[in-house]
């Protein structure tokens, strides 16, 4: 049974890293779940064990060993044989060019097929749809094809907001999702806004958080979900 | 002689399509030119048509005739006998996609390094860059290859900001370019505010605009720069 984690962002201003999904992840990874394999690859401005340590630290408070996969010699084993998968947030290019270069695309999607626990915020949820297309990171790499891990047959848009810079042109991000579907008939968005996470258990969705994400599908009214809401439709 | 016009976007908040850059435009493109080519391949939400009798009207004010490149039998052919051409804002990925498909990299650059004269704002002088890793638009499609124009030896930033939503998380446009630079050294990122445009002849850099615009490489200093500053070091 597929068991997917998708968090829209990993930390809410001004609250300690990682604080607000504690519980979710607890309750999402379980008590037979020791170690948790971390890929930190989206990180740019930041080493992989620097980056790995930060996130050590709320895992290890909520019970959980965090290894960095970059620790281990070979990477498509560690994924082989790893309990639970955690991907970080930064950069969606760089995160994805290096899901290619280390050549785990193939390995996390067959183990998470076959129910290994996925969890995943920003560009690590970002990652978990069929492409890369409803990113908000800049395109600072080139990776091999926008083609992700193809965990969920839908595009997630993680810190989805529809506020804007007061006095400052350019698109919305409605406006950005907008063009998207125009040029991806077929293919539905959902904008998660910061603070809130949604849950795949086998054919299962739901949204976890006190916020509403909206729904895009072209020639379909934008609807707006919330925690209340039966969401399995998605993945349909 | 080189000579590019690259503004940071089309259109001041608040104020008419194209407004604040009228005197630069007419002065860039002088009393020779009659008739200006566009490119309107940026456009999702908004037809070729549409957009090209958008920006054809404040042309028509200024004294030019603006036809838009869709309107030709062959895309190539006009772009090889046009006057002067102007590439408008929309999508950064699909604008090089449509330069792709339609076989125009090659044909600009040649017209180009021959003394045509280029202008281009928000997605059109973005892919006056070596590429278009430096975009803010979303990847909604993926085009051939990041490489673009390559008119110019650095990289563009338009819309420029330093502001960010309040409460809300995700990296700001400077941890972005830091970002770029740290995976791309060697390149240069001009970030050039909204209502400013860079203004390249020959062998010599402007700036034109009230702001100022920040200049980031990787090894170097940041460094603000106004219309006063000299910046033919750009192109070194």
């Amino acid at each position: 049974m597929k068991r997917l984690l998708l968090l829209s962002n990993s930390t809410n201003y001004g609250e300690s890293y990682l604080s607000y999904p504690k519980q979710s992840i607890k309750e999402f990874l379980g008590p037979d779940v020791s170690e948790v394999l971390f890929i930190p690859y989206a990180g740019v401005s930041i080493s992989y064990d620097d980056y790995t340590l930060k996130v050590a630290e709320p895992f290890l408070e909520m019970g959980y060993n965090l290894r960095g996969v970059h620790s281990f010699q070979n990477a498509v084993e560690a994924v082989g044989s790893a309990q639970a998968l955690a991907i970080g947030g930064g950069n969606t290019f760089e995160l994805l060019n290096q899901l290619y270069e280390n050549g785990l695309i193939e390995i996390i999607r067959e183990r998470v097929f076959n129910g290994m626990p996925f969890m995943g915020w920003s560009a690590g949820s970002n990652v978990a749809g069929p492409t890369i297309k409803t990113s908000n990171d800049m395109p600072i790499v080139e990776p091999h094809s926008f083609n992700a891990l193809d965990l969920v047959p839908f595009q997630i848009n993680p810190h989805y907001t529809e506020e804007r810079l007061p006095n400052h042109g350019g698109e919305s991000r409605p406006d950005r999702i907008m063009e998207f579907i125009e040029l991806n008939p077929g293919v539905s968005v959902v904008g998660i806004p910061e603070g809130n996470l949604l849950k795949v258990i086998g054919k299962t969705v739901s949204l976890v958080g006190p916020g509403t994400m909206k729904v895009f599908h072209k020639g379909l009214e934008t609807k707006a979900f919330s925690s209340q809401n039966e969401l399995d439709f998605l993945l349909k």
